[in-house]
């Protein structure tokens, strides 16, 4: 199972709707460096405001996402982070370093915009 | 298996990024109605770029998707079309009257916005 990923104009919108188990998010890492590369992407916006649980691999692989669409070229943003999934990556001891976040898909893309003019 | 749906300002965005079976149409249906009544979103925007295969049933339902969302005061409008796709709908003499469609999704965007300036 994959998760869509949409393009529009020069950015990627993923809204992750699914519950994420490590080979989805490991096909979804593959999918999204893919889509960048194929569309010439400048930013990407992830929005998780329907998943409810991270654990730690996932985690991992979201981290990972950013610095790789980094190191292609393209911002990441991740948004909707819920409540309970900030607290559970708080507690575990997470730390997504240096990723941007915003509160919904609207600031994410108001977000990226402002990354991609520094 | 649910079709994720992204919210934006006024707009809602659907990528259709899986194999249409008559169970997850209707599924499909219901969840735009409902999230357009949530939103309050005054347009949608269903992108069918990566849908290779359509029979007269997804086709009715699809079409019944913006008659109802009319009814609802929201304007629909079906992007990416496929070659084969069209063909099979005229082959098969399915007419989707009326029904707003544009290239891709950045073009769907524009029409919805001139539709929504009427």
């Amino acid at each position: 199972m994959r998760i869509p990923i949409l393009k529009l104009h020069d950015y990627l919108l993923i809204s992750v709707q699914v519950e994420l188990d490590d080979q989805t998010a490991l096909q979804f890492q593959e999918d999204v460096l893919e889509k960048i590369h194929e569309e010439g992407s400048r930013g990407v916006v992830i929005d998780l405001t329907s998943v409810d649980m991270i654990d730690s691999f996932i985690a991992k692989v979201l981290g990972d996402v950013v610095d790789m669409s980094n190191l292609m070229g393209a911002r990441v943003v991740l948004t909707g982070i819920q409540p309970a999934v900030a607290i559970t990556l708080i507690d575990m001891g997470i730390v997504l370093d240096d990723v941007p976040t915003a509160l919904d898909l609207e600031q994410g893309l108001d977000r990226l915009q402002l990354e991609l003019e520094d």
